[in-house]
């Protein structure tokens, strides 16, 4: 039975909030190699431009509104829009932006997008209370591997129950790196994970509309919450993730502990985090990478005659979709991606609009593709050959997308993806001052450069 | 596999979201008997009486120092203070006091205590909107009704699997009220549900705890959110409640549909409410009943010779201690519960002072109780003999105590356990000012009074 599973698995459950709790606590100030730390860069980085680029959705419009009815103080900024607001509901807003158009980080051994959450309260939290830019980094690494650690614990199980695991293990990272940003002993900093750990947020039923979003901006808030809580001596179960009654147990019948505190402040999270080249399903990037690579070498769409498309199976079954009407069956047409790459070197956000995936030269491009099933390929990769009216063929084989782990984007892509995302909304000035903002935080003796630059007009 | 068993279930789920989205949009004004509207208003002045008891609490004045972190505009009451905050806060702090002493109102069925949330959020966005009593009365029913119901679905499991139910049911019946409060057509009602319905709020390893009575606040909070953005357009799946991957199967594995629909409109769960007469443990209610029974015909503590009393032995097993040394200690002690009733008439909060139960005379009045173990008398009874000095002896079996569903609460009972919780913090007179506009709340044309006598000066 599932229930005597979860019970037995505490009798070896190791001290998990405890060890957690010092951890976030008193784990030295960037503690971790300089890699470790530029990722934290790069996590914020596209975190911030995530934010910025949905900031007019109407989710997030719709968010404010209800922001609204609640009176707040100007006290924190939303990114990408001129309002002012609680705290709380920064984090909630910002959250919600930074996740809409699906398009910001993944940690791929258990999907969590780890920065929507913690970075959405961390931000809102250090805005007010002043922290430095470094406590802000120290936090959202320590914050993330909290919220990663406890995914690792539970995934798949978690996962294929049901629940969003962004947002359902997402408060646990709020809460650690507000806690560590408030400068909680380890004692509070407890306080503040149990707290959170009954707060857990999201089902994937959600998928496809506003309320999946909605799952890191409540997760944020919740975990805003709980260490806001915590310090003002509000208690908890010292046990909170581990007992039998408490978090993981109640959440997930999959409950390996040592992935919670092995080589903790040796091995960290943040360092296998990724984030999306694209603005659609990772089955579509290898294919995508392709045809930005045939478009460096010089292949132009007038001069094709016919793509020679082979992918796994799933790659077409997911997303085989030939003739796509509008932007959101765009994201769904592994056809449309690739002309996306070809004609434009990308396919962000903008690559989406329906005025693009209807535009008649995509239309045009699409059909000259010819999509082939070999299964000996695999789902991460795509073999794609431009015919062109000359005869001439190009060939591309894509082992591992841009994006991947084995093949990160680089700082630079990162900052053109940042530009298509934050350019329309504010500005090729603002979004040149953001991204430089970004980069320098860790150094910077509070966030005001990243919140002046990063709000709206 | 409790997996499989979960999706199975799905086969046969009703649309539940949608039924009960047009049963909270559409079901008509007082649209039940004068027994369901007058248990709302007896619902509604025990969730009130508790909340100002606790007002003063550490718990509260936690919650309260962290909102204010949140620099909330002075929007809405806190009950039994003077801080005006912003209605979110409101919502949190409210449900949190009322559920502090663990003294306020039981569903039976599911032990669930359904006023926390949905009074709690309601109250708030009542005082914001300017909605008249008879909306909040409304509210306060059918809110109640959809998370008594959906408690029913998932009883005993979600419980068992260690969901505190109050909070993880909470939010939906909160989400409910405020939608119908705000005037939500069905369609907007639904999406409040679907908000709500990804945000179940509490763990069971947090009994003992304040995080404990901060579930159902951050169920109300939860649940006013998820109306709020409903409101202003927010989407969410329309069978958030009964998609596999929905709320019911991703937090319990028992799924009895017909509870959230069968008689809808005709059986009101509120008629179910029961309500706590003494500040303890349920299994000791019988004996301290006795005791005020004796105490009514006039067995005074000083003419006592021996207590002899008998209970099932599950009542000496939890509650056995026979020298509490604190108010916590008396909590689980049925010695003192019985000394309290016949000294005092009654078992309130204040009769578990930690002064009350180290008195002189309750000590040895607790010493003259020989308790005994028979298990032929049900747990829910007890069986005591006052033997006087004289020889005389009075006895008293209690089959069903004060506050059980077969011997309900009178309402001067309420009125006086009520003044037992409001008198310590905001005086006699607004105390019953208070009794006076709750009884008269659901023909009020606002929410003015309760306010006004409700909050401190």
């Amino acid at each position: 039975m599932a229930r005597n599973t979860k019970v037995a698995a505490d009798h070896d459950a190791p001290p998990v909030t405890r060890t957690l709790a010092k951890f976030v606590a008193t784990h030295p100030s960037r503690g971790w190699s300089d890699a470790v730390d530029h990722e934290a860069h790069r996590t914020f980085l596209n975190w911030v431009g995530c934010a910025v680029g949905a900031a007019r959705h109407e989710a997030a419009q719709a968010a404010l509104d209800a922001a609204a009815m609640l009176q707040p103080a100007a006290q924190a900024a939303v990114l990408g829009r001129a309002e002012r607001i609680d705290m709380a509901s920064a984090a909630l807003v910002n959250g919600i932006s930074s996740h809409t158009f699906d398009f910001d980080d993944t940690h791929l051994k258990t999907i969590i997008h780890p920065a929507g959450p913690v970075a959405s309260a961390l931000l809102a939290l250090a805005e007010v209370t002043g922290a430095s830019g470094r406590q802000l980094i120290d936090a959202l690494v320590l914050g993330i591997d909290v919220s990663c650690r406890l995914g690792n614990v539970m995934y798949p199980d978690h996962y294929d129950r049901g629940w969003h695991i962004t947002g359902s293990t997402g408060q646990m990272g709020a809460a650690a790196g507000c806690a560590r940003l408030l400068g909680l002993d380890e004692g509070r900093t407890a306080m503040a994970l149990g707290i959170a750990a009954s707060q857990p947020v999201g089902m994937r039923e959600q998928f496809g509309t506003m309320t999946k979003p909605f799952h890191p901006g409540a997760a944020a808030r919740a975990g805003l919450l709980a260490a806001l809580l915590a310090k003002h001596g509000f208690t908890s179960s010292p046990k909170s993730i581990e007992a039998p009654r408490g978090y993981v147990q109640v959440v997930s019948t999959k409950c390996d502990w040592r992935e919670a505190t092995e080589e903790l402040g040796s091995r960290f999270e943040i360092s296998f985090n990724t984030y999306k080249p694209f603005a659609c399903g990772i089955v579509i990037h290898p294919t995508i990478d392709a045809a930005v690579q045939l478009r460096a070498r010089g292949v132009r769409a007038e001069d094709v005659e016919r793509i020679e498309l082979k992918v796994h199976s799933l790659v077409l079954e997911l997303t085989g979709k030939k003739e796509p009407k509008d932007g959101l069956e765009g994201k769904f047409s592994v056809y449309h991606g690739f002309a996306a790459g070809l004609t434009f070197g990308r396919a962000g956000e903008g690559e989406y609009d329906d005025a693009i995936v209807t535009r008649e030269d995509m239309v045009a491009l699409r059909r000259k593709v010819v999509a082939t099933v070999d299964d000996s390929i695999d789902e991460a990769a795509a073999d794609v050959t431009a015919v062109m009216r000359d005869g001439r063929r190009e060939r591309v084989f894509v082992e591992h997308a841009i994006g991947s782990l084995e093949r990160p984007m680089t700082d630079a892509d990162l900052e053109a993806k940042f530009r298509s995302l934050a350019e329309p909304v504010i500005g090729a000035g603002r979004a040149s001052n953001l991204i430089a903002a970004c980069w320098a935080v860790g150094g910077a003796g509070s966030v005001a450069e990243v919140i002046a630059a990063g709000s709206a007009a």
